[in-house]
């Protein structure tokens, strides 16, 4: 009886903690939706509010950590348990570097409003956000419902994220050699576009974790990169 | 007396794990030095060891979070050597993300191999390398010394990385002006730059843990972010 007491108590506050991610993660799909809303639209307004966001999921993140290390020194939790709390912890953690990639994002709309319209780019970058966002949604959806299939689902989508990427090099190089005017809004948009491929490397670090759990496993972990320009020769 | 037998086993648990964290700051250490210098010298042989040493650094970083679970589960600690143990999972991660970024950099390297020699700007990258490498060194000594001070001392510190950083994004873009030729390989050093100046995040971050850890208090968040790159109107 007392076991089953401290059982239920420790499987209401993980669900309390699971709420928290949820909420997390949902600030965060807005995040990424907004920054890139922001920079296509080079809405500055709009690009302002989605820095301020951050702090909210900073927060939460922070009260996610406090939580985690609550519930270990009050249940102390055994092995399966323990690994659950630590995922949340390891969830929330990617969370929070997806929000600030997000940030980052919004940051560089004021800079960009200022320079040349490279309006098929910034296009792009919004559907490649638009991408990551639908992985997170299904992320955080496969470990609510303990789902291995979807979450490894997302994991190999990542490589149609990894692809946009290198689209986006090649036609921002080729923008930049065309025209030496546009090298510096070229530089800030490709530095966005790789933030927005290691959003889905967070992504995808979410459907791992996921897949851990659930099956007791980790995915293999050299899975095909298909981010080739750190490795293939670029014409110049 | 079963106290104590229990705290000198988690002491001596605790110990453990932190000489492994050295061990895994050490190989860090290592792979940035290591990564800067086969850039500069476009050494192609002693890029591949670093990317092949990445293996290890990521072994460890497992391995610490298996002994830190392992620890919460058998000891059961209470808050103070909970924040501990939690600590060393944090620090971990972030050691694991600065050997992913000096992996990335190595990975670069027989890429700029091919093009044009921008010898002023490996130059400056290296310096960059170096000082994190030595701020790195010192965090971890403030870790291990639990010397606050050292701690905020390498805080300071990364507002000297992130100016290093601003006069490299200038130099590069002036680079690629003047000459269309030098974009491609000006792209790559940009992006090294950009990593180099996150590696000195992650060495901050694990800076703010040791402040925490010992003052019971996180450093000031919102410190000045001297990369103004994101933010500042830069000149086409």
């Amino acid at each position: 009886m007392e076991e089953q007491h401290i059982a239920s108590a420790f499987d209401r506050d993980l669900e309390a903690m699971q709420a928290q991610i949820m909420k997390m993660g949902g600030l965060v799909e807005e995040a990424i939706r907004l920054g890139a809303k922001a920079l296509e639209t080079r809405d500055e307004d709009l690009a302002l509010e989605v820095r301020d966001g951050d702090k909210a999921i900073d927060g939460l993140e922070e009260l996610i950590d406090e939580e985690s290390a609550r519930l270990i020194a009050l249940r102390a939790p055994t092995a399966s348990d323990l690994r659950l709390v630590l995922s949340v912890m390891k969830i929330a953690g990617n969370l929070e570097r997806i929000g600030d990639y997000a940030k980052n994002m919004a940051k560089r709309t004021s800079l960009l409003a200022q320079g040349p319209n490279i309006s098929d780019g910034t296009a792009a970058l919004r559907r490649m956000a638009r991408e990551v966002e639908l992985m997170l949604k299904d992320a955080l959806d496969s470990y609510i419902q303990r789902d291995a299939e979807l979450a490894r689902d997302v994991i190999a989508r990542d490589e149609e994220v990894d692809q946009m990427y290198n689209a986006l090099f090649r036609e921002f190089l080729t923008h930049m050699m065309e025209d030496p005017r546009n090298i510096s809004a070229c530089m800030h948009l490709h530095f966005i576009a790789k933030n927005t491929e290691r959003m889905g490397d967070h992504v995808t670090a979410i459907a791992e974790q996921v897949v851990y759990l659930v099956t007791g496993e980790k995915p293999e972990e050299d899975r095909a990169k298909a981010d080739i320009t750190s490795t293939t020769e670029q014409k110049v």
